[in-house]
């Protein structure tokens, strides 16, 4: 089943418009963002389960033995659709030795790999003794969905290495999908992995992962945008950590306070998910510089609505500014209140101002990377595809 | 009739909240600005009409022989619900040498007032030989009112000097105001001033300067609020020119453009004002510092929504920021594009700060005043309560 190694990989997501109304029954648009989460995964000389995560300094191995006597508590009636219970999760932290409480990034990291090894070794017959290296571009705790790209890629690996679904053909191709019904298996996996990470995800960032492109969600429905461009972009890491459940509560509050003052303003927030559908739809069948003029104007709307209701913050205002004077519109994207922006670029944009944009923005004490949104979803990579940095993060370690 | 001096002044105006949305039939809140306009009548020596305008720079002087010619064409039917005809503003144009096309500050300056000089006189019997000055806080052309408040100023001052309305008597207080009947004659003859200098009007200016206080401004209804509080503000002109016709215009495209999206903003910028009159009703009545923290909040909200319909600018964004950075709160008032800004102070607000705040202001080449809104109408000053600021402005004339 897993004859050589095999490298795949998951985008990170973005939310376009709509965070926070969403929490209200209006539409988000979810989207791909290619900075990526890659996995390689080989078989273990040894038989046992090696798992490294240079990203967060974790390096764990597990004899398969010790992994076998875990199983039990992952065979019984086992449905891809049941979430993590409590007692598994409680015989996984006795395991590693994980206090309860609230885990570190490389603890939920771990919870999540031998959560999903278990179960899908429970399900479909036991994974071999393999050697995993997990290496992302995404930064964590960002906003940017790298827990889920990190489920969906391990999702995909274990699937792919115990069998349960195929090793899409790569037919001379440098990257290669599975087809729809194992992406839907990968995504409900990956899902679980999200849940034992987050508690209670509301599936967008392992869909997004799974699916690449755009999605759209709203109340609780995940539809996939049929046609969809890809837009280069600046994402910018204003490194200002800040707690979504209290932007959130925050937003909430001010409802409640001026109802008939933000109600209309969610109302306008809806409208401009409606009318970046459209323009991304139209862009993608014929590209034209007004359907990019649209967008830019969007961004600044739902910024100004974004700072209306409270999720604003003075470093994201310092990164609208710095973009505007080179003539660039950004906006947040996400919870707000500091995390993450994005700065649309036209696929004209010249390259030395977008370094001079990034140039202004590193001198504010933010990191920014260009990507492109729109990007794949799940995909399983030929190695002599792969970008000699990524070469070098798996050789390295 | 006008045995003695007589001094009256009418305060300029400000928009609260509303502005634009009032042209789409959403309600407006104007404010009378105690920031006012100074005029003072007595009985010229030699008989003539003299009026004379430091600010700018005109001085004029006419027979009263050479007016009585002119007094035919103002005497036909005349009722101060009509506006001025095309007729008569090409006698007054010939008489002036004012060259017909798009008068300046001065030549509107002076048609308002013979128009109003012979309207009055034709009416109402003729004003005798005065010599007026007129002296304002207010600049011009910075949708301040500053024509509204002259207009009410020359309508008080001849309607009392030709016996139209009564000499309110002082009673050993520092102003005085006319009954409510003379101040509506005041406001319908203000009115015709207005038409003179603007066209076409919306009556709100002159009804700020009649009334004072706080007006709401709906679908062209224009009514008082009953109990209006006194607040602290700064008022900031940023000095960027901008045009209103074009700023309308652009608004209503957006609206066009993307109505969905719109059309809820201009809802919410209602619920702003609703929210403000409520606000300042309790304020009114009891003073809270809660009360002060609405409106602030309000002022945020508003401003961004004045960017979502395209009418803000980087100089008014400096003004939001300056006054931020001392905690203060600001929003453009009147067309935007440029023009002015309010920055709302609490009755605590230390004066050091403001003085602060107004000095960074200064530092981007702004100028800016402490003054207050929700002043008094149009009155009549004793002598001895004038600011020696004024004194000086009419003595040095």
């Amino acid at each position: 089943m897993l004859a050589e190694p095999l490298t795949v990989s998951a985008p990170g997501k973005v939310i376009l418009h709509g965070e926070h109304a969403v929490v209200h029954g209006k539409a988000a648009l979810a989207v791909a963002l290619n900075l990526r989460t890659f996995l390689r995964i080989r078989p273990s000389g040894n038989g046992n389960v090696f798992i490294r995560l240079p990203n967060i300094g974790a390096s764990l191995n597990w004899e398969i033995v010790q992994l076998q006597t875990l199983l039990t508590a992952f065979s019984a009636d086992l449905d891809e659709s049941i979430s993590p219970s409590t007692e598994q999760m409680d015989k996984l932290k006795e395991f590693t030795g994980i206090a309860t409480g609230h885990p570190d990034t490389q603890s939920l990291a771990t919870l999540a790999f031998l959560y999903l090894y278990l179960s899908i070794s429970a399900k479909y017959g036991q994974v071999p003794g393999v050697e995993i290296v997990v290496w992302s571009e995404l930064p964590t705790g960002a906003g940017l969905g790298s827990s889920a790209a990190y489920s969906v890629c391990l999702a995909a690996a274990l699937l792919t290495a115990c069998g349960a679904i195929g090793r899409p053909p790569e037919e001379g191709m440098s990257v290669a999908r599975w087809p729809e019904e194992e992406l839907d298996l990968i995504n409900r996996w990956a899902f679980r992995g999200e849940q034992v990470i987050h508690g209670k995800p509301s599936g967008v960032d392992n869909s997004v992962g799974t699916w690449g492109g755009v999605l759209r969600f709203q109340s609780g429905k995940i539809t996939s945008l049929k046609r969809v461009p890809t837009l280069r972009i600046l994402l910018t890491n204003t490194k200002v950590s800040r707690s979504t459940k209290l932007l959130v509560a925050g937003v909430k509050d001010k409802i409640l306070k001026f109802p008939a003052i933000m109600n209309p303003v969610l109302a306008s927030i809806d409208a401009i998910s409606q009318e970046c559908e459209s323009v991304l739809e139209a862009l993608a069948v014929n590209p034209l510089q007004e359907h990019y003029s649209v967008l830019e104007e969007l961004f600044d709307i739902n910024q100004h609505h974004l700072n209306v209701i409270g999720v604003g913050h003075s470093s994201l205002d310092r990164v609208c500014r710095a973009t505007a004077a080179r003539g660039l519109h950004s906006k947040l994207t996400g919870a707000g209140g500091g995390g993450c922006a994005i700065t649309l670029l036209r696929p004209d944009t010249d390259p030395l101002m977008v370094e001079a944009a990034r140039r202004d923005l590193g001198a504010c004490g933010f990191e920014s990377w260009e990507t492109n949104i729109g990007a794949s979803g799940v995909c399983l990579h030929s190695l002599s595809s792969l970008k000699a940095e990524v070469l070098q993060a798996f050789n390295e370690i």
